[in-house]
């Protein structure tokens, strides 16, 4: 029998540095699996359906809704964002260890359904260094900056609801990577998620 | 300010190899402490006081638990055996992580009186690797494997209370002992173990 994955709720503020340490930790680890959120929203250029969202109308989200076919979901902007059941529960039945990159809201949508769900904030040090980050990106208005700052505060709130803290350091992703996969590894360990350990144990010397 | 260590609860059948694993570790990983435990029993040939125990007389053992001096102990063949609380919450206030290798009665208490304790259980891949350790040992009478089997037998029931499972394979002593350190690292990214990031997260800021 496959062993289920973890569902691994990740969530973070802009210029936290999320995306990479995400990508660096699934290209050396394969049993990673990023879920893909379901969105109204327009593609927008080079995005691409099923790689970047599952882009779908408002009706069919809706549907999704009504079916339970999403297992959280948010509106913003007059769009609605969600993630399916079948990117979460599907892919942990086959074994991946499935990553959602959410938001603090649909986070704790995911705990209250799948308790068993392990959830991460990752961070900068320090609130200046994301400051920096922010600024050093030099796609972003003053505007937009300070925007991002104040809902990087109002995230902060959500910390303490969060299971795992992994710290970002400037130029140090690699470790931040190691620290997700290890969670990850150290999550398998636990008895709750091998409950059949005892009887595997004792029937392997009745053979 | 120092940061608290963790405090590991380590268990598992006579046969296991708990102490080569932990020894391993700690050989690697200097974070670790070793808890001396506490003993009414008369010191063997080679038995170093202070090294393998605290040799004390059944009084001042008894004056411990009067005082809260232990925060566990246990009885057997008429001597007490117990976990001085010198050698836990001060060791762990030192930010040592400290490692407890006590049976599954003393495990039990640890947990009730120090809910962010850690416990760990190690066991080889099943009953058969176990009885053949046993056997292949030769310092054991059949009677002595007989009776540690059925002792192993007994402790499997508290493997449901315990935090993680680490499987002993024959030959991978190494690789236990990197589940051992991974697993105390990834408790150290805990929020629960990081209450005031949050506030230094912020502060920094100000500087």
């Amino acid at each position: 029998m496959t062993k289920k994955g973890v569902l691994l709720v990740v969530s973070g503020p802009s210029g936290a540095g999320k995306g990479t340490v995400i990508r660096d930790a699934m290209e050396r680890d394969k049993s990673f699996y990023y879920s893909v959120s379901a969105t109204t929203r327009a593609p927008r250029a080079g995005e691409i359906d099923r790689v970047n969202y599952h882009f779908v109308t408002r009706e069919r989200f809706e549907e999704f809704i009504r079916d339970g076919a999403v297992v959280e979901h948010t509106e913003y902007s007059q769009n609605y964002y969600g993630t399916l059941r079948s990117e979460t529960e599907g892919k942990c039945d086959d074994g991946f260890n499935v990553i959602l990159e959410i938001e603090v809201d649909g986070a704790s949508q995911i705990k209250k359904k799948f308790p068993e769900a392990v959830s991460v904030m990752i961070l900068p040090p320090d609130f200046k260094t994301l400051e920096n980050r922010l600024r050093s990106r030099g796609t972003n208005t003053e505007e937009d900056i300070k925007r991002r700052l104040d809902r990087a505060r109002e995230e902060m709130k959500f910390y303490g609801d969060y299971d795992y803290l992994i710290v970002n350091y400037d130029n140090e992703v690699r470790a931040a990577a190691d620290e997700l996969i290890s969670i990850v590894k150290c999550e398998h360990m636990r008895t709750l998620r091998n409950p059949d350990f005892p009887a595997e144990f004792f029937n392997l010397n009745n053979n």
